[in-house]
């Protein structure tokens, strides 16, 4: 399944260029034109699912052993202190193609100065995350 | 397998509490007691991992099941704009608890003002960026 002007479809289909660095039946993985760092990947289904919540688990289980190989890729050639792995999900999580992908955004923590990805941890309120949790659990 | 001074394999053992939101035999979730924003959840494997490389096939397939089981629940119970969901490799990339696992962030953009996960896209160098290419294939 792909849906019209959908970018990331478009990829998969071939009507739109990428910089690929792997392909298998269910998945591809390609530069990211826009690298927040180095040697940042995306690695997406073919088939078109919105988000996390769409998925089925073939594909689920396939974009993420691609995640894994290409990770360990990255590693071995560019020797990163770390790799962020990232998946977005709905534009209140700032996704902006609406086509599921992980990103890979290979990381040198203190030199890259990255600001997002940090925190500094701090205690919640138990009260508040024993009431989250109920209603996570009531969901479930 | 679980591994000495392993505070997540301290959990899966029961030796240290934790607010549960799900389980099964592969993975566990429960509310990270240092939520970056309220409802933030980690799911992890019951086997020591230290990291997404480490990952044997059947627990990393299962944990992105649980992760979606969760997301869907974070979206139907707390109602966010959107889930960021984030697994960090390596200390270069901010890993603290060195055992594999994965966030799940409820966000409200922009109401929530989170500087971390955030970033403007801006146009790479087509030269950096097809290097990095040929040596993340040529490890693959």
């Amino acid at each position: 399944m792909s849906e019209e002007s959908c970018i990331f479809c478009d990829i998969v289909a071939g009507k739109i260029p990428c910089y690929k660095v792997y392909e298998d039946e269910r998945t591809l993985a390609f530069m990211d034109v826009n690298p927040v760092t180095p040697g940042h990947v995306l690695v997406i289904p073919k088939t078109h699912y919105e988000n996390l919540i769409e998925m089925v688990p073939g594909d689920l289980a396939a974009v993420h052993q691609t995640t894994q190989k290409v990770c360990a890729a990255i590693f071995n050639s560019l020797k990163p202190g770390g790799v962020a792995v990232l998946q977005l999900n709905g534009k209140g999580a700032n996704q902006v193609v609406m086509h599921y992908h992980v990103h890979l955004i290979p990381r040198n923590r203190p030199k890259d100065k990255l600001k997002i990805l940090e925190w500094a941890p701090k205690k919640g309120n138990t009260r508040s995350i024993k009431s989250k949790q109920g209603k996570i659990i009531e969901a479930l």
